[in-house]
């Protein structure tokens, strides 16, 4: 007896219906192979963002991804294997911070990174505007990287989870993207194939994240931890705002500064908050801390002790970069023209808003509009002023990072409807994190 | 300035906005001209299937469609030109009666039909199974008969609505074609680019019927209407029941003799009293009755009188077949083995399942499965026991005709489960006209 044909799965699934497990892996390999043709899996995937998926359905798809490639294991690592994921937000250089305070702890991170389109590069692009910076790594010396000092950033590897790219390109299309299940089972099939035991995720809300409300982010945060546990990785999710920026740098070199100034004892409080909430709950996850007042301690310990800042030089020496850039982040990139935003009167400052502020450092060539576009790593915005602060007229908000006067000002028109002032006290954002799992 | 891409499109249509006329027609045009590839139409359409499509959308889809291809027009013709469409059932030979009958009146009437899958073969291979049938005309001698009789029953034209087919085969495949827009835009296309003023639709449903239930068939019928008035041409439609077959012959030659019997005042009840409405509501739209009750009684002197199967014998002499079957029906082919089909109880009659006896006239060859299959026209079913019916142990519910013992066997299997008698009293199933428009 055959199974259903790809027409009834799709069928099934439109008028509201389960797929089993095997049906999905077949339909998924069928798609993989080209089997089944695009126009199908194009209006199964419309079905779904229809009708949704259910957890059984959901983790199929992710399982059944992670084996249209290749998977990765740590035999040779002893320590414990963490991963951790963010959904994107404006300013977010956290790996840059954690990934090295987290091997100081203990533990093995391999962080895999995509490059992507937005406000900045990803992280791949904010690591390469530290001079000789390698993110392509050939598997073995990463191995032996990883298992010496129990860090590596890197991209990923080309043969894991083709089906995800595939079927990516495909949502691309057809105006699938925006599925809760589809993209948990984006996201976690390629940490489940990365082969981390345990794995946080860092799910942003507002209006610089994909998610743009913490109700949309907690049902996206579920439904990623439900994949994580059922897979058998001790998973949890943080959810965390995007109303303005993470920090204060957005821009490839900028961030880089930042993180290591955070890294060491400076930087600015959301990030290293941020870096803690997510740190500890790492600790806790894979053992090395026995609950998360330990773990906060112990990571703060490994931050004032320099021991996560030596973890980032050994990281940046093995990947070929220049290592000095950690305690001397002159040799970073810099933009000929820094130019102060100003506020135009006094007051509170009501939005920093963080899809704003991305525009104008995309407008200075921080990121990419489309995948050919050179991402330039000096230019950028240093934003001065949070949601909640007192300023007074020609304080400056941001500074901006730019290669010429022009295209300063240019940003400063995007920063204008950035920035709003209210003439009546607002209180500060800090959203509280939320913890799922 | 361009308009929206393909994928703002299918996104907006998913998230239940409307396309502009133009959009849609520039949509079609890009999937005709393959511009637009499969697997973005195919997510529009399973979107559609979601959020259905409003009263203006669905007439410009239509339009767009009628534009993919050539139209029709009938300059030279001065009679009013009428045009009908079933949605389908078991038994529906119809046309059959309708098309002469109306020329009789004064109207003239171009059916064109498909074959397509189903129980029995579509109306061209019902009219093949007369010696000689020719459903494929040069299309000048197919003028040249409307003008002369005022009426032809011929294959679709290759080159009106490509569009249509395209699409179609797309739905098929794809899970989409139960959407009710998509539905009525593929049927009024073909209506509409046939080029007659007035259409009456007769949209039936019932287990035997595409619409499953009288609810469905309402707002398939309204759509209809709506897109037939929409495009300037005088639209009905009407609702009938198809729990049991329409007449009592299932198999091709056994309904053109049924259509014949029943054109000379013979033949069952329902077909008749459908001819009547059908035929009445197209004689008042297109103006050559006052009212229904002139129409009717029109009609019913026309049959009397021979006229119409005069008509019919014109018919088929023009289209190159044996016009003496409409006086001698044995003309037609017949099957070697006819054997009774027997009610194994006393009762009355509860269901005499259109669909069954579709499957079991189907099994018998008399349809196909797939579109190489030939069509045996001798085989089929003739009912002869009708829900409410009272019938003793032993008295025939149905003749089977086959061409062998062993298949009319296999046949009786199906029509066991197809019969079911009841031990009180059920009431006949004359479910009422109702008329859209």
């Amino acid at each position: 007896m055959s199974g259903p044909t790809a027409v009834e799965l799709i069928e099934r699934k439109k008028r509201g219906g389960e797929l089993t497990p095997d049906e999905l892996r077949g339909f998924l390999a069928g798609y993989v192979s080209g089997a089944i043709p695009d126009y199908q899996v194009a209006s199964w995937l419309m079905a779904v963002c229809w009708r949704g998926m259910t957890g059984p359905e959901t983790l199929a798809l992710t399982e059944a991804m992670v084996e249209s490639g290749e998977t990765l294991d740590w035999p040779e690592i002893t320590r414990p294997t963490v991963d951790k994921h963010s959904t994107g937000g404006v300013g977010d250089k956290t790996s840059v911070v954690l990934v090295p305070l987290m091997a100081a702890a203990g533990a093995a991170f391999v962080k895999m990174s995509g490059r992507g389109l937005g406000h900045t590069g990803g992280t791949l692009d904010k690591l390469e505007s530290i001079p000789g910076f390698q993110c392509e790594l050939p598997l073995d010396e990463m191995r032996a990287q990883v298992a010496r000092i129990g860090a590596a950033l890197v991209g990923q590897s080309g043969d894991l989870v083709p089906a995800d790219k595939k079927l990516y390109a495909l949502r691309d299309v057809t105006g699938t993207v925006d599925s809760i299940p589809l993209i948990a089972g984006s996201i976690m099939s390629k940490k489940l194939a990365g082969g981390a035991r345990s794995i946080v995720l860092d799910v942003k809300w507002g209006s610089g994240a994909f998610m743009q409300t913490l109700e949309e982010a907690r049902v996206l945060a579920e439904t990623l931890v439900r994949i994580g546990e059922g897979a058998g990785r001790r998973t949890r999710a943080v959810l965390s705002g995007m109303r303005q920026p993470l920090g204060r740098a957005v821009g490839n070199a900028l961030e880089i500064r930042e993180a290591i100034d955070t890294l060491r004892g400076g930087g600015p409080a959301d990030l290293w908050a941020l870096t803690l909430e997510l740190g500890s709950q790492l600790l806790e996850l894979s053992g090395l801390a026995p609950d998360a007042a330990t773990a906060r301690a112990r990571l703060t310990e490994l931050r004032d002790s320099g021991a996560g800042s030596r973890v980032l030089e050994q990281l940046i020496e093995a990947q070929h970069g220049d290592p000095r850039v950690v305690n001397d982040p002159a040799l970073l990139p810099s933009a000929p023209v820094v130019l102060p935003f100003a506020a135009d009167a006094e007051g509170w400052v009501a939005t920093a808003d963080a899809r704003g502020i991305g525009d104008a450092a995309l407008a200075l060539g921080a990121g990419r509009r489309t995948k050919a576009d050179p991402v330039d790593p000096a230019v950028g915005i240093v934003v001065r002023a949070r949601i909640g602060d007192r300023v007074s007229a020609g304080q400056p908000l941001a500074d901006v990072h730019a290669r010429t006067e022009a295209e300063a000002q240019a940003a400063m028109d995007r920063l204008r409807a950035a920035f709003q002032l209210s003439a009546s006290e607002i209180a500060a954002a800090d959203d509280a994190y939320e913890t799922v799992g």
